[in-house]
């Protein structure tokens, strides 16, 4: 497997376009097209937030039943949720017009949408948009880059990435989008995402590998605790690879998750270091857990922590807020045996052990706290399970984003 | 029963003291001594973190086995948590110090300490000051309020309240002071609290009352969502009002439960309102819930998300994320049903119902968003249970606070 350019339009047949559409912002993309020339199998996660958007509700459905999808529809601005019986009205209309344009049924056309929750979606500018995205679209590097930031809301960079790896004797490629900066505490997972391959593989075989993959990558990243009323992530694969189908786990199997999690924790970290006012991408590993769970809990809750994100922001190493913040995980565990160190591209020291503190410098402790991306390990001595979650740390930019977000 | 001046001296036989010990702090009082002249029953509820401080270690015990207590010493600066034996072995020569000079076991002395994570007590000045505290003891309101405001660590203001009721046709007293600001989520609680009376109650149904209290008072805040590793709250009944003994549930124990309650409600609220950083008390109130479990878990969902807090702090009526945050909060709800109002004393107004915006006025809602006090009312129509959770606004300033507290 190798990393190459390009994101949801690096594999076979797929394409992309990026419009002004004017939903709410003005003067830059708001709008973002994929289509496939070939039908596609889809799989997908989504919010468990019980105030579903309409269009989580749309795609729910047609990952369960549309016998292949060929097309998303994608908005930033308006997040279509809270919205009604109006808001549902919309998607299809979305999903009908973009088909009538592209020649698919209406239950090709997948819609995602972020932005401001409970306003209502401008049904006129948006088919106009859509007029706009079916002209546009193309293949190449540049129309996926131009989707990638057409879906960007308070996000300071756009996020892509793609891979070529072997499958059966054939060259696969899967690339892949997504968006997120705040409502970030995927369960399944705050933030659209979108990745597209032209590996051949059965729904049921890219369903499982997507909701296995997701445990420990998009769901393992924290910006604000809030989970998202529109998480969206799908994936689309189209077969033009020309491999066997996959259909069971194996050989082929391995080779499609293990590209398919190179893609998404790429994603995910880079969702997590671009959280609103993030000044660092802040990463805690857990190790020596008890369970695999436990390790996941432990490492959450210490990128969740709002008094240790503060600290980290202030390269301050008050490491006694991701003890507290381990301490109330919900994980049992003795505080005695625990040994903590901070690591990051400056160096790696221990700062607690033995119940006690070590006898660190600070100077060196802040010095790695100012490096962008900020690891703590934590060692539990309980097991062999680890878990790794990320953050970011706590700026007055994310108040400053969030106190007059609307206007 | 009537509110009345004073704190934790309010009530028959209760001193207190305050003096400058430099545990950390310089040039302000950082300990403070409560004292009551006859033995006291006790009851206590500590924090739920797996890492808990020495003094919570300490006072559980002699919540549990002790026969009397008598004292409490209290410090602010360094929390005396994650400090290993050497904690400790620093709470037992506390209560040994404090005991030989007032006369008493070393079981009958509490200890409670607040601050930095992490750091040793300074032996030598703790003992130094108990000396200067177990001079300085003294009745009346005054020593009370010394005390008050030598336990405050980020705190703004000093937090104490005292209720004058009637038991068996004695009139008794109850007060009490807390401090807390951050790492305030109480499960309970993360906050120092500390309520005396001079009610005549068994040990048992102190407990009963005081433990059935905070599950709707201090275990209904949070200011950050980190649950600390020292949350101590203390009941001290003296019984020197000279009504017969409470043994049992009935008018009596109802009339304490009642003055409790008063108490209890009036310092969590305070502690809120105080949350570092805080420019409003954020209430949210909600009714019409299927069970008390639900509301209390839609309520505190709401007070504890991120992005809500951060609206309210920019008095934008950005109504998404509360239905976000009910929605995510585990309960079981069909968002179509819910009704959501925002309230304040310049009025109420209704900004969600039917699934969709209301036809509100956002010069409107601001206005009563900018209020100090602001409520959120939240109608499941569901059925009839109601809670409400208390936090506040999350503001640049408890980014400043936690970035550099340390220093």
């Amino acid at each position: 497997m190798k990393q190459i350019a390009g994101g949801v339009t690096a594999a076979a047949g797929f394409e992309a376009a990026a419009v002004a559409a004017e939903i709410k912002y003005k003067n830059r993309n708001d709008m973002a097209l994929i289509y496939s020339t070939h039908p596609c199998m889809v799989a997908g996660t989504f919010t468990t937030n019980v105030v579903k958007a309409a269009p989580v509700m749309w795609d729910k459905q047609l990952v369960e039943t549309a016998p292949f999808v060929q097309a998303v529809v994608v908005n930033s601005g308006i997040a279509n949720a809270c919205t009604g019986q109006q808001g549902l009205d919309i998607c299809q209309k979305e999903a009908q017009k973009a088909g009538e344009l592209l020649g698919l049924p209406e239950n090709a056309v997948l819609v995602a949408s972020t932005g401001v929750i409970g306003m209502q979606m401008p049904l006129d500018r948006v088919c106009t948009g859509i007029e706009k995205l079916v002209a546009a679209k193309a293949p190449g590097l540049e129309a996926g880059l131009a989707a990638a930031k057409a879906i960007m809301t308070t996000d300071t960079v756009h996020k892509e990435i793609a891979v070529e790896f072997q499958v059966a004797g054939k060259t696969a490629t899967m690339g892949g989008m997504c968006k997120g900066s705040g409502m970030i505490h995927p369960n399944m997972c705050t933030m659209l995402g979108f990745i597209t391959t032209d590996v051949n593989i059965s729904k049921e075989m890219l369903q499982k590998a997507l909701s296995r993959d997701v445990v420990d990558s998009f769901n393992m990243i924290s910006v604000d605790g809030d989970t998202s009323t529109n998480d969206t992530l799908l994936v689309m694969a189209n077969g033009l690879a020309g491999n066997e189908e996959i259909i069971a786990e194996g050989a082929d199997y391995d080779a499609f998750c293990e590209a398919l999690h190179f893609i998404t924790t790429y994603l995910a970290k880079k969702m997590a270091g671009d959280g609103e006012g993030a000044t660092c991408l802040f990463e805690t590993q857990v190790v020596g857990a008890a369970t695999k769970e436990d390790a996941r809990i432990l490492a959450k809750s210490v990128i969740c922590s709002s008094l240790t994100k503060a600290a980290i922001f202030g390269h301050d190493a008050n490491w006694g807020r991701i003890l507290c913040a381990l301490g109330y995980s919900g994980a049992k565990f003795d505080p005695e045996n625990v040994d903590l160190y901070f690591k990051s591209v400056s160096g790696e020291i221990q700062i607690f052990g033995n119940g006690v503190a070590c006898a660190y410098s600070e100077e060196e402790a802040s010095k790695i706290l100012a490096d962008p991306e900020v690891t703590v390990l934590v060692d539990m001595h309980m097991g062999n399970e680890e878990a790794t979650a990320w953050g970011c740390d706590l700026s007055y930019d994310y108040v400053k984003i969030n106190a007059d977000y609307r206007s």
